[in-house]
């Protein structure tokens, strides 16, 4: 079935498949002490233009959002985030996990807004009692949103500006960077992000690998002991060459930006298709996602033919439903969306 | 000097303070196993007329909040609260650190309302991906809330068939549940609060006692190995006794109530005070704490003489303080506080 | 370099990565709900002779550990295991992150003894403090062992015997289990494991497939709301069909046995090889790992034409030393070794 | 009836239960911020010849070894406590909890041996796979131990020079430490131990409070945001000055010291009376606790006139009991004693 579920409905793009098969055989030492691990670091270190940068590669979103915030916070801290942040709702309390609170603040169109983050620390610090809280200790923030929305440069400023006279790290989950990144609405590039955040991460699941994220420390600030840490918490692959390897395809010729270029192509004929068929839109995103309001019979008739998200009620009688473009989506499954819609 | 600060400014009762001097030589055996806990369960049970209730002692509210959440919580559970709730902003991250998240809902006057709960359960279970999502597994509730305000009969009631229908446990913080109770203007008595909720806790320390707030389960529902996991989170006390003997003074001959109720008559004058002095209230409670808002230099002035407790800053020249009476408050202190108003 | 460091030096067996490439571009549900999984799980049933098994896929070996301790435990119990257990050892405490201790028994050749655990639980409900102390809530035992040796089948029905009679779960750590089900000086089935044990799980990793674990839950005891779990622990894979398609491929047409079978082959000429070359064998294991002591000198010298493992020194000029096969292992590779040793 | 059954019989020193009553009605601010602890502090300090040291009362020995420990250790860390070990054996998992391993070693007559400390952290760097193991940050012992018995100060020197060579930091558990200090058969001061030791706590639940440790760092290393840790953990008292009063007192002309002594001359003579009867010593300790070995059917018989504490099973029909005087123990008790064995 045609589908348009999610931005991981596919396996590999086949350049990086094909990266894997032609090193299999090597004998390589294990738990990212690889060759390719170091090559793959250095090539997204150049593709941030921070030299400096400290690079570590995890297997998926959650378990990466979990190791960074756990490994960064001291013991008293928590983290700042938007209310529909995926920390905050959809990682089965993978933070609390690991005795640390989320501090939800309101969100508009899944963003935080700088100036609300200020005067809430500076709040936290005015009450006389603060020992007894817990301490702001890090902003989180996602980029593309949990809405395909985007930060503009000058939010992403205001956000690293509060943080660095706070003292406390900025970190950005980029699960789907890429696609904020070849929006034909943004004006953030990868070293903006690389300069403004003290540490984020290129999601590869959602685009284009098997499996992996590469999290980027941009200021010398990863934690000691992180391998360690990693293995305490059940993360350590024995072969890191499956993350080297794949992250090497994808930062080799520019793969990782073509194949996310390709998705905001899609998307865009997408938002055209839904748009000529009169769809109303719940939030018309700058990325791959895009959110549409549907009658609850046309979900069900609609569902026969093509696969898309479930999001939330809207009244009665209508359902918000997601659809999302991936390197993998196809003229001809536009196309057939086109003719059933 | 004067102290409306607190209802923890004294020590315990002198009744309180009296028995423990009395069985002081007495050998007995450790970790609540003597006679007197036997004793003062017993009075409890009675006093809240529910023969089968289980009674547990444990030291602090914080402590006691989280024990009895994170025992009674499954792993895939969190515990729904008011945003102001005290296990979700004054404890410091006690609960995530057992891991699980506070699930936070809108409040009115520090309460939860029962459509709201029922409504947030309901949508849980309505997203498809609930299996990615904390569970709400318990409903917390504060009685008086952080603000001094009451549960109405009714309002509990409700609480309690949404929580019955759902199977999930209402947990009632009673920390300063005495002065709840000797409210002028409330409907509920204790035994309304052990039938309508699955567990709830007597509160010592705010009441009378040197520390210790008495546990009740109120449906067969203790958790299995109760104190293996108290001891596992370092509090079980060496000499139970502490705790058992208090809480024996404290139910025999209604001293709970007694004091309770001192404390509820000297607030009720300290409401005429304040108004007949034109103070004006932020929130005027039923209970033992009153909230007012003063001009900031006379917060200056009047901490010179008396005690009084911040709560926050309301605009840039007053802040919202506390006075809060107990039982040792006199009316000689009352006196004072008028003439220095 | 030729390698004998151990048995995850190369990526996957091709056939394993010929289905990933076969398979790519299929549409597919995550989170493990698409049919390779399905299919796989229903091909490891038949395998285990074990129709009612419920199989679950995770990607790493500490990660496994840690989630079917944690998940199987109730709080206030902790898991046997032999002081050189690999949880006890070099998984960075990944068992106690979770709460939980890992309670030490003596071992030998990396074997618990059926009657020191049976002692070990007796003398535990003797103790009249026990409700102070870690209960024994389950046996984890490794097939291989870290050492590489094996269990008779006696030896594990003994194990059996004690855990079901004490009502508490025995744990196969299968991270090298087709070694163990190859070896020639073995009695034990796959058939026989899943019939002795109540959990265990069919490593992948080291036994020819990029990442991955199949656990197998014997008598309907995975846990409730397990996806919720692994979730929290950061684990749940998007692509889950990264798993579900590589042990699709291992249990078709028996190839996980094949390529298990091959190293044990190559590892039977790799001991011919030691003894001829007079190596002396600290342990001779009926499977894939080899322990040899060599002089430092010796040492220092080999490794420049071969990798190994570093075990541990022995006494001051001498070192133990690990020399494993897999399925990647040549002929060649051996012939190599033999001309330099 | 009489009881040796522990050294937490009685509640607390009249001196100390004096002054609980005499300060009960001074108004005094929560959480230890009141006169009486900083007053206690003070004399703390001057009796550990330690003008720097810093001071924290908790309420427990289990909670103040699962703060002590969790605050200080590094996550990547675990503390190296004798197999005997108290947080090893008897507080059902309370530094588990908190997500660190307890590293056990061997132990002789409950203590760790400094070569074997050492030769344990050589053994550890050595292995170059340390970053998947637990690192050592931090030495555990008791004083007097489990056994009541008692380090050496050379014993004592020595492990902290291990300690302080490899930079981690030696913790003593000194639950029962006014009873080591006053044994007829030490050379250790309580200026050795402030000096030695990095921290150590000075026990009152057994030593004549009804409840409370003062934990003295000695170093200026107390963890920061000490306050938000403890109340993280759920063991922050509102009323502090339950702990500050009672230590107070306890430090107040040599309370401590003189009521150390009194039990340690009630136990020679009680060592002199099991002699003189014949009874067979398991273990005859320098300090308030006798370990004896007692026939099943005597234990039976005594226990119908005397409480004592069962150890272990010693054999098909004997029994090790363990009898403890402490500061309430009287002449009479001895002879009752002496008259029924």
């Amino acid at each position: 079935m045609i589908s348009f579920a999610s931005d991981y409905i596919a396996g590999a793009h086949p350049q990086v498949l094909k990266r894997l098969v032609e090193t299999n055989l090597e004998p390589l030492p294990g738990y990212g002490e690889d060759v390719w691990c170091a090559g793959a670091k250095e090539k997204i270190r150049a593709a941030c233009g921070c030299a400096g940068a400290q690079v570590e590669f995890l297997t998926g979103g959650t378990q990466t959002n979990q190791i960074v915030i756990s490994t960064l916070l001291r013991e008293h801290e928590g983290v700042i985030a938007a209310r529909t942040g995926h920390v905050n709702t959809h990682e089965a309390g993978a933070i609390e996990y690991t005795g640390h609170k989320v501090l939800e603040l309101p969100q508009r169109e899944g963003k935080l807004d700088a100036a609300e983050v200020d005067g809430y620390i500076r709040d936290f610090y005015a009450d006389e009692n603060h020992e007894h809280m817990v301490f702001p200790g890090m902003v989180y923030i996602s980029h593309p949103t949990e809405y395909g929305t985007l930060y503009s440069k000058a939010e992403l400023e205001a956000l690293s500006r509060v943080c660095r006279a706070r003292k406390i790290p900025l970190f950005l989950d980029g699960a789907r960077l890429g696609y904020g990144l070849m929006s034909r609405d943004t004006d953030v590039t990868l070293a903006d992000i690389a300069a403004l955040c003290d540490v984020f991460y290129i999601g590869g699941t959602k685009v284009g690998a098997l499996c992996g994220e590469a999290v980027v420390f941009t200021g010398r600030n990863r934690p000691p002991h992180f391998t360690n840490a990693v293995k305490k918490r059940g993360a350590l692959l024995a072969k890191g060459r499956l993350l080297g390897v794949q992250f090497d395809a994808l930062f080799t010729d520019g793969l990782y930006f073509e194949l996310s270029r390709h998705a905001i192509e899609m998307a865009e004929q997408l938002k055209a298709i839904l748009h000529e068929k009169g769809v109303e839109f719940y939030l018309e995103s700058p990325t791959n996602q895009q959110f549409v309001i549907l009658e609850d019979s046309r979900v069900e008739e609609l569902r026969k033919q093509v696969s898309f998200g479930f999001w939330e009620k809207y009244g009665p009688d209508r359902t918000v439903v997601r659809f999302a473009t991936g390197w993998s989506t196809t003229q001809e499954e536009l196309e057939f969306l086109r003719s059933v819609l």
